[in-house]
């Protein structure tokens, strides 16, 4: 199969990481759930990661807007768990808050999606890899150590003090890397997140993650535009790119 | 031998990267007098590399004394082949501009010390790595990219928009590590960089390049403090930190 990309006209991939590089949901189901079993709190594990999930987007844009000056994600994701538990009906002081700092750090050690430590490793070895993610450095560097994901160099939020989708996030990451944004691919499964880039300059590789979001996903499912390469798996962006 | 360095105790080994991981002054010494004898500007290859590299500290001191706002180092080394040109008694225009901007380039093409890419590898199978030097994150990336330096992340000068041994460039890189100072330890070549990271609390890895700056160097050649290791090689660092 053609593909409309050709690595050797590219710098770098940057990532998304969150969704499309590793799976959150399953990993911060599997270990809210014991931990919270532990102080007597009964949550349904999907249906907690997918509340605390939800909050994600909503704290992200009160630094989107201005309304609130940068603060990486795990202090947001912190906060969101607070509220997540509130959301569940339950009082965050039933549980200790040095149990939740740890519980907070499942982001850090989330698993890869099945494809992805291959794919990234098949394409580092034709264009540099990085996240262009919403995660903070230290957590992406220790998602990279705890997964195995072999990123040249960690892009993303913190290198702008901003959260995608705004253009910052993109623009000072290929700045960062010494490039334009024409000579950068986006890689996301997210469509939204490829709208932004594109917008900006930057090729796009949409990945179909219909899991993402459990079972009955309904958004992403499938391109919304004539993004430069669809595909359902790193493995496959490689196979497309002709990354051996 | 014993190490008096735990790795286990560690989040994260930085770097220093211009004599410490690569050999400079042979990159740059073969690369540019072939450059300058094409225009008929003729120079001893190491001479020129010298000269060329005499005036980084004061270029950076420009930025670290405040008296010049931020700029990235591939900046200050292309106003430096000028001033290396013009010291050398030669008009920067004899030669196009073009060729003397490809020629800054050298920079992210220098070669690794030969035991530099097997010590990096070893000691990442144990512990996160990455530059903390005062190269820009363009330039480490694609100096990692020539020659397979597997950094983890790329942390320094640019992340704190300030020159090492400014405190700023250790804190910050450590703050975006998420580590405090006492889980780093900075490698280098250079007693001054070890103490500037000292003093703040990182622990320190000397590194023996006794051939940095050529056959008659005199800086260097010994640690001046009890470092917390001294060894002659990335590999050797590698074994006493019985990192396999």
């Amino acid at each position: 199969m053609a593909a409309s990309l050709d690595v050797s006209q590219l710098g770098l991939l940057g990532f998304d990481v969150f969704g499309t590089v590793v799976d959150w949901r399953t990993s911060v189901a599997r270990t809210a759930a014991p931990v919270l079993a532990r102080h007597g709190v009964q949550v349904d594990p999907f249906a907690f990661a997918d509340a605390w999930r939800a909050l994600y987007q909503p704290a992200m844009e009160a630094v989107r807007s201005g309304a609130r000056p940068w603060v990486k994600l795990d202090v947001l994701n912190r906060e969101n768990l607070d509220l997540a538990l509130l959301a569940h009906g339950i009082e965050p002081g039933r549980v200790p808050a040095a149990e939740l700092d740890a519980l907070n750090l499942v982001w850090e050690r989330l698993e890869p999606w099945p494809d992805a430590v291959e794919g990234l490793r098949r394409l580092k070895r034709h264009v540099a890899i990085a996240p262009i993610s919403n995660g903070h450095i230290a957590g992406m560097l220790r998602l990279a150590r705890h997964g195995g994901l072999p990123w040249d160099v960690i892009l993303g939020a913190e290198i702008a003090r901003n959260y995608k989708p705004r253009p910052e996030v993109y623009l000072a990451s290929c700045a960062a890397a010494g490039l334009a944004p024409g000579q950068v691919a986006m890689v996301a499964a997210h469509n939204a997140d490829l709208a932004a880039a594109r917008a900006l300059g930057l090729r796009t590789v949409f990945v179909r993650r219909p899991h993402e979001h459990g079972p009955g996903q309904t958004s992403d499912l499938q391109p919304e535009q004539d993004w430069d390469i669809v595909a359902d798996s790193l493995v496959a962006v490689a196979d497309m790119l002709a990354c051996t």
